[in-house]
């Protein structure tokens, strides 16, 4: 089964998803995303289990976009149980987060993120941010295959 | 002590430090950059051990870029090897390699590198990724505190 998601969006705050969308629409990947809102329905999501039992590993996503500060289970515990899931563990996942507090990015960084970006607070700066990380993870980075 | 360096380069092909060396001159950080050659002696390098026993660990570098394909220890071995040590597991890596082997892909990211770029063998497509390599890692993304 082809991989039909580039990625996993995962957002409590509903500004930053519309934000997030918009640029999405804009660079005409809106229907390759897919938005949960905590890193409980982000696990059940990558692991289909739950609400997506009905489908593949296969389907993607190719990246994880991740706030830290989410309910239930938060970006930290969510990096943590991914990253010992053997079949989930080299999915690239990209911190997007409003802290910028140097023991946060250093403890993403111990629990596997692959790369750490502070959320910009002015809109244009923050549409060019997710603009750049669309960029370069889904096109200049090579991916790997999802098994 | 300030980090003064923002990019260890780990490349044996003469050509290829060339290219990158040039792409880091027009970005103004070429002062920044330190090449080594295998995957041993950047290994000494970081460690501050042999050659490399005057310099401070809190010195850098920001961001390694590997190649895969190096001799005595390979790219491989040298990813496996630091992120075992405490001190250097959170250095962001960024595989530079010609190899687009979804096997090669999958196990650099198995063994914590951060991102794979297929290097792009047409000189201006070359310039084109190291330059956005650097934009995106020492510009949008944060780097970990260098304890």
């Amino acid at each position: 089964m082809p991989r039909t998601l580039d990625i996993l969006l995962v957002e409590d705050n509903p500004n930053d998803v519309e934000l997030a969308l918009y640029v999405f629409r804009r660079n005409g990947i809106a229907d390759r995303v897919r938005v949960v809102r905590d890193g409980e329905e982000a696990l059940e999501f990558l692991q289909c289990r739950g609400n997506f039992a009905g489908r593949f590993r296969s389907e993607g996503p190719a990246i994880i976009l991740l706030d830290l500060k989410l309910p239930r289970v938060d970006g930290f515990q969510f990096l943590q149980r991914m990253r010992s899931d053997e079949r989930l563990r080299t999915i690239p996942v990209i911190i997007l987060s409003t802290s910028n507090e140097p023991s946060d990015i250093i403890r993403s960084y111990a629990l596997g993120a692959n790369s750490y970006i502070v959320k910009p607070v002015e809109f244009e700066r923050f549409v060019d941010a997710v603009r750049s990380i669309v960029q370069y993870w889904l096109t200049l980075n090579q991916i790997p295959d999802v098994r």
